[in-house]
């Protein structure tokens, strides 16, 4: 039984399985990007996870390789598994979470479905996308966005030109993603975890809550998604898992439209914003859930633990030191709500930390957590 | 505010410290007896505890000294209070937990109930406490014991001849306690906490199943202790807590007599086994609770999360191996129950894990959680 799991990427995702690897007694290494990182409590090399021999040196000294982020570059992907690595998710599943443009090709090939969408290499592409769908469009580069990076809305075809011109300098033949502006309810996020040996396991659907393009809060399950809606988004989930041939999490995020129907918005394939009120909320967390399904063991259980949970992020702010000077208030005036900071200095607009609380009344629940991240944020 | 906190030992107890500082963004550094320690995650430093100047070093780097066990010395505790270092539980506190005889008196001082008991030097004064005890009685040694060991029943005078030699070689004076044997239902434990200020906080009063004098599973709540039962049993650890000053976690574990009366059996004065389902089954782990208490943060809630919740120890047997060898079997056919192991090798009668699961239903969490703990013992 191999069970020295190695991360590449030191952020709070891969500090988030610490606690679930020294539960089980899964050994954790990580590749960070830096001293100081994150995840820096578990055996941590700092290393460039773009650099073949850094990424091959540190696969020598683990069982299996998975991610706290998407940006290893496919061809030390390939290496590796060439090398007989376990990597998970692996290659090709991964390049459509790196890639916008070949991940909305894929799942229209796969039948699912996602808003009208079209490859542009040019301002005249771009109008005329525009031209057919009521004069605006979100316009999206298809590698390196994040949290609202890389993402426009624009409703002139010469809103992207500098885009277009950063495509044109990189000598990349390279094109933007280009998608009808939906008109949705609400979004939902739908988390799964599949193992390589192929069994999957299904999380309640959740709706999310985005705030300048950052996920700001997290309700589970999503209210009044009981039923159909449910049933729509696993039904979506697995069928992403198994088309792509993702290993470990995958996070979907969805629009829900106003006429009741479901979209896939983007893909993670890691551990996610969305899923961080299972470490409490659930039997089983993404995080652990992650480890199993990295290292092929059975899934653990995803019932929700409370009729509602609800995660709220702490986003920096110009006034916030350090946050533990705000545990004596936060702690006093919530002692039900969980505090999770990553040791991540705080910066305007950057996630430092999350709170998660449970119960079974909703608007409580809202309350108890959204006052509580408050008093990291003032 | 001050968040690092430094253990001094560095086995399952600390280990199980880890994930609560990582949720919560505070800094564990570990002082371990040797390398590949239980807590090995955590910021390791090893060294002997019974060094004064080990002690004294690691204390430099850290905000509050708390412990994993209760054995550093009174002379070099009492040095670093001294000095103005942050020890929680202090050593007028943990002499308590050090010397039995010590604890026998001072809480007959306090009124709390425990079982008849004498201080004896001789065979003959053993031998008149067996006259007035029908015959026989229950003898500890004052100080070392733990899991059964330190602790023999006799019926006859000469039957602790051997700690008597020993206590006299030592060139100590000391002397052994003797415990009248208590005609128990059932053994329970009740778990407090204490901040420096005085905030307390109470989890549920749980059953311990004891064989062979080791923990072999816990109920909480104990069946049947809604009411009198529990109040009782809060009103007495909080009294201990507060009449011997107690700081951080307080596990006092009781024996419940045939006539319904509670005794006080022992105390320590850190998380304890009987607290290891407050990590799933409480929506504050004794952990992070020690955590808190030690940092004097204000104490986060107690509840249970579910009707009832059973920890069930692994204890290592002849013909296990490496535990995760079990992982695919535990984890196939229970998945709801969470695995905890402490990267210890298995001996017989060594704790080196632990399994918990929740329910509204006991039989089955009973069932599953015994079924589990089986599959890593066979």
């Amino acid at each position: 039984m191999n069970t020295t799991v190695g991360v590449i990427g030191g952020g709070q995702l891969a500090r988030m399985m610490i606690p679930a690897a020294v539960n089980l007694g899964i050994e954790l290494r990580v590749l960070a990007e830096g001293e100081g990182m994150s995840a820096g409590l578990a055996a941590v090399q700092v290393g460039d996870y773009r650099d073949r021999d850094v990424v091959l040196a540190f696969a020598e000294s683990v069982d299996v390789i998975t991610f706290d982020h998407e940006h290893v570059p496919q061809e030390i992907l390939r290496e590796l598994v060439s090398r007989g690595v376990a990597v998970h998710p692996g290659p090709d599943a991964l390049l459509y979470a790196q890639d916008k443009l070949l991940m909305r090709q894929r799942l229209t090939e796969l039948g699912l479905p996602v808003p009208d969408w079209a490859r542009v290499e040019t301002a005249a592409e771009l109008g005329e996308f525009l031209a057919g769908h009521g004069g605006r469009a979100v316009v999206k580069t298809a590698r390196g966005g994040y949290d609202g990076k890389g993402v426009r809305l624009v409703s002139h075809e010469h809103e992207a030109d500098d885009w277009f011109a950063a495509l044109a300098e990189d000598g990349n033949a390279g094109a933007l993603l280009v998608e009808e502006l939906v008109d949705f309810r609400r979004e939902l996020a739908q988390l799964v975890a599949r193992r390589p040996s192929g069994q999957i396991a299904v999380w309640p659907v959740v709706e999310t809550v985005q705030k300048g393009g950052v996920c700001a809060e997290v309700i589970a399950p999503a209210p009044g998604s009981e039923g159909r809606l449910e049933q729509l988004a696993a039904d979506i989930a697995v069928r992403v898992a198994e088309g792509v041939g993702v290993t470990g999490m995958l996070a979907v995020e969805l629009f829900e439209t106003s006429d009741g129907r479901l979209l896939v918005n983007e893909l993670a394939m890691r551990p996610h914003n969305s899923g961080h009120w299972t470490i409490e909320g659930s039997t089983t967390s993404q995080f652990e859930q992650h480890l199993r399904a990295v290292l092929d063991l059975p899934l653990g259980a995803t019932d929700a633990r409370d009729p509602w949970t609800v995660m709220v992020n702490i986003i920096g702010g110009p006034g916030v030191g350090a946050l533990s000077e705000r545990f004596p208030a936060a702690f006093a005036a919530h002692p039900s709500v969980k505090v999770h900071t990553y040791g991540k200095a705080p910066r305007p607009g950057r996630k430092v930390g999350h709170v998660t609380a449970g119960g079974s009344d909703l608007d409580d629940v809202v309350y108890q957590t959204r006052a509580t991240a408050a008093i990291f944020q003032d």
